[in-house]
């Protein structure tokens, strides 16, 4: 075992937010502040970019109390970025930046908080510093409600967007099936390439209260055969209820929201637009074939931030992540994403990998095809079995007179 | 105090779901199933539709355990309706219907959980039966997320649907401002006519994470005005926060979302139509002015069937709604609307009164103007003293492996 660095360390996070990216930060700030080899816990305020203006967040000196906070606290508490940082080959400008302040503060720890693009900047970083000669340990702490990084069991973050999601489907299936009259309802769900956030509302299906078809982005999307299909079930059931994931496309690969301009529905009887995204592209068009009430959902934004539903188990993984990410490092890894694993046969159990940066950056994990039912619509018990232990159980939650109460960091600021 | 009558009661639901009009339902049936006066307890199957025909579920034989989860289920268990009953001066077709049902079953209770129309469906089934000689209690039961109910503090069924709103904007802030990048995001709230809803945003406003504006029904919009406003918050801050409720319109009374149709950006640069609701109409139009990334949002049918985040005030007061029907329909009450007050000085507490149904029939209560900012743009230290007990409060909720379990009727009908 290499001897422990004695130095700050610097935590940033990245991409889009999740709910809880803030308590993968408090696995990292917790474990750094308690730790005798870390002397200053640094926060970058918007990712990498804090790191290149010198805008580091002296974490050490915020009310332990409103840390505590983080972990029930959606988005980044830092801020975020979507900076994508050059290949050092091509022009290490920016790492050049990245070392006078790893010097200039003596920080011997990185963490990285995010999806593929963060790993990608993980791995460019612990390479420069590596042929600098700058002994520095980089760890990346995977997070994403898509669910798609390469190397890990699953992303934290999706457990939190999968419960939301199969939650509001049921309640959606309860809302919009009260009447005596015939509804359509068409529920979009973000996921460009990776169905795993749409196949979430299987969990709902599974107990009686979701979609009668989900559509993912794995299977080609057939639009005849999709109007065909619920004009069947409507006529069976006089109530159709469709999850779709955003990225689904036809077989020549064009985004089923791009056949909104196509549509004559596209301006209705008073001259307004009728469409937005995919949701309203898809009831226009079931609307030309089916007169009925038809109403489409976007889940928007409330999917990656709905703090309020998440995942017991998730809100633990998410601060397990970045615990054991500045526990192996302080122990001598570096050039790593933590990750996770279940075992094989039995009872479901989180259990912590390394995998290298660079294996994990860029590389992208979809919805296995046979996890999908043959009819392209539904999800196997594989993907039950797979899903049900990432939405399990209720986190505490610090309410103040009815309303989360959240972290905000006070922000004092190194220099 | 008049004798109470010994007979079957009918409960029925009526109008748009909400996250407690079950609660009610459980007041109702509960009480009713406790009291020695009462014979039988039937639900009516969406409605005054299952009166008219004869589609009535016994619910002394559901199981109670089942019965018991009704308190935190969404939407209507026994379905529900917006069938417009008519006058008995006019037509009395459907009245004789009626009366013959409760001849046949002995019908000496009816309690309808609805809003304006269903208050009116009351109010005409009450006197009728009384012009007919026929013995029977009829009390209303309110609900609507609207708040629009007159002669009551607050209807069931606002308070849930104000925390969701509160705590999704406090959410939606976090993550529509964790970029170094601008941002401007619109969210669109139900109130077609009254803008409680709306307002509702105002106590995430109060925690300091909520919009930066919030337009109502109440004032007149000025869209030039309007867009001026964002444009200089936006010069200010580079993010911006908007909640705009559905029914905004200007002084002529044209609605905002009817504005889309004239706008040159309809069709983006990809000859995609770009409208949907009011939020896609007010990003559209936004875009025109200020090139930053912008965003809509609607809160849709999940602000009103959200019971994962409802408001424990909210679902005890729905309770003792439903409660102090039976309570008072077997104390001699007929004709009234059970509804809700509050000490005019000292903490909040939720006492109940009744209404005369043909006073509350077919009235509407909006947010008083002195409730909202002379700038149009917020809501007073008044509604908030007036909106937070109301959010109060979490709900023991039976969850079932992660997600909710919500009652299913087993539906034993009559005959």
């Amino acid at each position: 075992m290499t001897t422990p660095l004695k130095g700050a360390c610097i935590v940033g996070q990245s991409g889009g937010p999740t709910s809880v990216i803030n308590a993968s930060l408090y696995g990292v700030v917790k474990t750094a502040l308690d730790s005798p080899h870390i002397t200053q816990v640094l926060g970058a305020e918007h990712g990498i970019r804090g790191v290149l203006d010198d805008r580091l967040m002296i974490l050490d000196r915020e009310d332990p109390d409103n840390l505590a906070l983080l972990p029930m606290t959606p988005s980044s508490a830092l801020g975020s970025v979507r900076y994508k940082i050059a290949d050092p080959d091509a022009d290490d400008t920016d790492y050049r930046r990245i070392l006078e302040i790893f010097q200039k503060y003596n920080v011997r720890y990185f963490f990285y908080i995010g999806g593929n693009d963060s790993m990608d900047t993980c791995a460019k970083i612990s390479r420069y510093m590596a042929k600098a000669g700058y002994d520095c340990r980089v760890l990346g702490v995977p997070k994403t409600i898509d669910n798609d990084l390469w190397g890990t069991d699953h992303c934290p973050g999706y457990g939190s967007a999968a419960k939301y999601i199969a939650t509001t489907l049921m309640e959606v299936y309860l809302d919009a099936t009260v009447y005596d009259t015939g509804m359509i309802t068409v529920v979009e769900i973000m996921g460009r390439n990776a169905g795993w956030l749409t196949a979430a509302a299987g969990l709902a299906s599974a107990r009686g209260m979701g979609p009668d078809l989900i559509c993912l982005p794995e299977v080609d999307f057939d639009l005849d055969r999709f109007l065909g299909d619920v004009e069947r079930i409507y006529q069976q059931k006089g109530k159709v209820l469709v999850a779709v994931s955003e990225g689904v496309h036809d077989k020549t690969g064009k985004l089923i929201s791009e056949y909104g301009s196509d549509l004559s529905s596209s301006v209705d009887a008073f001259g307004h637009a009728q469409l937005g995204g995919l949701a309203a592209t898809l009831v226009a068009m079931i609307k030309e074939r089916i007169p009925t009430k038809l109403r489409g959902l976007e889940l928007s934004l409330m999917q990656r931030c709905a703090a309020h539903c998440a995942s017991r188990a998730d809100v633990d993984e998410a601060f397990l992540a970045g615990r054991t990410a500045v526990e192996q490092a302080i122990a001598g890894q570096t050039g790593f994403m933590v990750a996770f694993q279940r075992p094989e046969t039995g009872d479901y159990v989180c259990q912590t990998k390394l995998v290298p940066l660079n294996q994990t950056a860029n590389a992208e994990r979809k919805v296995p095809l046979d996890w999908i039912t043959p009819d392209g619509y539904g999800v196997t018990q594989a993907f039950i079995d797979y899903a049900a232990p990432l939405v399990e159980g209720e986190p505490e939650r610090v309410m103040d007179r009815g309303l989360p109460r959240f972290c905000r960091l006070e922000g004092f600021f190194a220099e």
